[in-house]
């Protein structure tokens, strides 16, 4: 048994996230997430550039779902939080993911991504097991 | 009962809408949809702004589920499809897409909107019913 | 002496498109402006990716300038011109944009490339003279 | 005479950024200087929606020109600097901006903004003054 390590990160709402409803876009809310992932990554050791260097690999974006609740206007933070579903099933992993504007949770999600090889894109889809080292850094080891 | 009428519309891939791994980045096929989904209801007569300024309603997006089968890359044309899933319930409306490159679907999803009112991002959120000719163009009248 | 052949691309606005001011983010005209030399090299019979498959190339945006003159919004159709600044002078070429809502001119720009090695972004840019085939497809033939 | 206060902002490249090119695509370094100026104003005490609400203006962006001299990758940290040039003249103001990564400087450009009355956009534009709280915030009070 694994327990997975949380991360939050903060990010701003700028003119460029926003719509002419005058709230922040809803598919940018994927963008949130995913920087707090890369950062959530970056925490553990790794870089998405050292990822595909060094271990030829990369994280795959299979399946997202989000749910809105409530609108992010200009100006406000949002704490967007990282939470892996389980330990990784081989290549894939899944992740539950969420924005904050103080105490009002503005959206959730659950992110499924698949690691595979970083040349995947210039052919068929090549699935690898998600390097050791990265799995340590990301899971807490059991007591054993 | 009512049939919902399908839709499709073309999208051409550019290099704005690529990432670093050479294909289209995941969350732009929300931006792909949702252009669909506005021509759809443009093709049915009615505009965005149209909406907001003689119905004083808009869509707004509560939910998207998308799963990502194949990449796409540029100068790509992806056929864009829209089909709704059954009638409204009050508010809400539930629609099916997809993005297929030929004859491979390199997307699919399910996105739930609601109709609000078109100040509702000033305050609290306001459903509003769909307005009645939008419906009637949306859906087939059943013979009778 | 050589004569560019002009060309126009139509876009429409989407709701990705606008910010919280209700029109179209400025940023987003260097988008439309790309498209339409896009489209514009794929009407002269050359795709980006063929340019980068066949030729080895790619074409690197080196400047930008943009003058805002109006506010387009949602549902607006955009006429995006595209009219070559000149002969290229080796591997580099000036275009001038614009964007029309009907009679009026909402944006205009001068955009400034340089014709590189496809692989140039991984080490040192490169700089390669423009293909023949493609100065002959964009540039008449003068009379001799 | 006054001297405008200087100001740098950090942000991330992450792989909403970048293009199929593997470099951060060009047009977003028009939203890395937004960022940019908006935390400059916010140093100053100024929200983006604090302008619109308590003074009701919004800058309004009318020229961009940049100039690119170096790609910035995946999980680059730029600095971007914000320099207005010379006091703003009634509603206008220029401002210098660069993005540099470590020593090396990967952009910079010139933005003309306009103040503009926050509900410019429903209408015609309507100039105002930048409201003085904010030009004493900014600028800095010559030695008399």
């Amino acid at each position: 048994m694994t327990a997975a390590v949380p991360f939050a990160h903060e990010v701003r709402v700028y003119w460029e996230d926003t719509d002419a409803g005058g709230v922040v876009f809803y598919a940018n809310y994927l963008k949130y997430f995913e920087r707090a992932r890369t950062e959530w990554l970056r925490a553990a050791g790794f870089g998405q550039q050292q990822l595909r260097d060094e271990f030829g690999v990369q994280f795959m974006v299979l399946e997202t779902a989000l749910r809105h609740h409530a609108p992010a206007r200009l100006d406000d933070t949002l704490r967007i939080g990282v939470a892996p579903l389980g330990a990784p099933r081989g290549a894939r992993i899944a992740i539950a993911q969420d924005a904050w504007r103080g105490a009002t949770r503005v959206c959730d999600g659950r992110i499924e991504l698949a690691c595979v090889d970083a040349r995947s894109h210039e052919g068929t889809l090549r699935a690898r097991r998600i390097p050791k080292p990265i799995l340590e850094a990301l899971f807490e080891a059991p007591p054993s």
